[in-house]
């Protein structure tokens, strides 16, 4: 039986890093106590800003902290703990393992936060028990961390960006990306454009959907369209048992998961059709995950 | 440093069925002595006349023979040891690994063809040294075994059968599909259909286009095309370092990969492109690998 590990996990986000005190085992951690702040751009503002959440987290808690977990988007290289390159944030080949640790004086172990997040629903949310899954959030974009053989791959899982024929241009460069259609911001932006009227979000598209206006349904209709072919091109390549669909989309539940699983209905033909899940730990999934490979660490060593 | 094992392994193929006495570690194996003869249809008839190869091969060692590898093609079940599905060679939920045991007496590991080939390309063939891969064989049909993280993994790599948007029908039900333009059988089978000349196979279309023959120029452009797509698919997913490229087609060398490199050069925007490599086995590599799944089952006893 694995020892109970007190660490401090950091999910750096786009807008928002969220901290928190973390005790748990390898199969299972809970949060104790949580932080939050803006992120700030570039590599040496986000090192003093997890250094601090890591130094107000410490004091507060009743157990000594055994290692801290990091987790930031972009180009992960998990194995020398480098943030290879994050547009957003403004970093490439930044060495946040090395410079955390001296700067926090705790193992730290460094990964990426949609890896991250898939690794906390493989252990403790929706794609536990799984061996082959893909766990897809769909949000402003869309990503899968993709698990094999049981284990989260380091592969890059850009389900977003795969040509599904559609046509349309994408911000990547390529045509008939899965993204262009069916990330809540292409669903929101494609409504305004038909109809001219302001969206907040796909969330209020899906509301309007429900509703019964007929451009929703359109543009919903050709999201799902999208979102099945790329989990089609998963099933023929990969044969997961399920998908985990999480990220803001996913809230939309049964008006998302009825019409894409009657679309891979329709289209699978030799692939196993995967069961569509929801995501079950929301967006603390990448605290957690954050956690579990500070834990992994310490149990590897 | 590891023992070194002699082991007998055979690859059932989809007409001919090769066996081998094999000697070597799990970094490396060499046949010593082969035998092949024609694949009967049934489970039962593979059981027995793999047995009656063990027995011949058996007899020919100089030393005891520590276990048997035996892959098959179709769907296979690695874990429990089960010919899952094979439509050419007539079975269903086979258990192999278990009528074998008890037909040789000898310890049996059990696996699918183009995984253990792809697993001798890594250890000792045109994949050695790479962490993410894809090792793709191209004749009848077009296969891939994707490795990961150093490791072969049992996902089920049908990139033959994923949509790259070309529009044709593919046997499988499908339209759209990378073999219906790429794979052997359909670069001869197309040249035909658009000239009415008759040709034995893609390296009669190959040898046309060296010529240059305008039509085998087409037809083999949109085979490269269709190739390119579902390369870029498996960029975008995985990240291989290399694509190595296997089978009858890739005896066309730089004919294919010439061209193919182009068309990647061209797609490529965010997607590391990988590298083209040629398969160093052969035909021999479904043997090898087979006995390299022994070799690996006898170390981790």
């Amino acid at each position: 039986m694995a020892r109970t590990r007190h660490v401090i996990a950091v999910d750096v986000g786009g807008t928002e890093t969220k901290a928190a005190l973390v005790t748990g085992t390898p199969t299972g951690v809970r949060p104790v106590k949580q932080q939050r702040r803006p992120t700030r751009h570039g590599g040496d503002a986000v090192v003093e800003d997890v250094t601090a959440l890591v130094d107000e987290l410490r004091s507060a808690s009743e157990h000594p902290v055994d290692a801290i977990g990091v987790v930031v988007p972009g180009i992960v290289d998990d194995a020398t703990g480098t943030g290879v390159y994050s547009a957003n944030l403004g970093w490439r080949n930044y060495p946040f393992r090395s410079r955390l640790e001296a700067s926090t004086n705790l193992p730290t172990a460094f990964g990426h936060d949609v890896r991250a997040a898939a690794l906390a629903e493989l252990r403790q949310g929706g794609a536990q028990g799984l061996l082959n899954a893909v766990i897809m959030p769909i949000g402003t974009g869309i990503a899968a961390a993709l698990v094999l053989d049981g284990r989260v791959s380091t592969a890059p899982g850009e389900i977003g960006h795969v040509d599904v024929g559609h046509g349309d241009p994408c911000g990547c460069g390529q045509t008939g990306c899965v993204e262009a259609r069916a990330s809540s911001a292409a669903i929101a932006r494609r409504y305004t454009q038909r109809t001219g009227r302001p969206v907040k979000g796909a969330a209020d598209v899906a509301r309007l959907l429900d509703s019964g206006d007929t451009d929703a349904a359109a543009v919903w209709g050709e999201a799902v369209d999208a979102l099945a072919k790329g989990i089609l091109l998963l099933a023929a390549l990969l044969g997961p048992e399920a998908v985990v669909l999480g990220g803001g989309l996913a809230l939309a539940g049964p008006l998302l998961t009825d019409p894409l699983g009657g679309r891979l209905d329709e289209l699978t033909t030799f692939q196993r059709r995967p069961e569509l899940r929801p995501a079950a730990l929301g967006d603390e999934a990448g605290c957690l995950g954050a956690a579990l490979l500070a834990i992994d660490m310490l149990e590897d060593r």
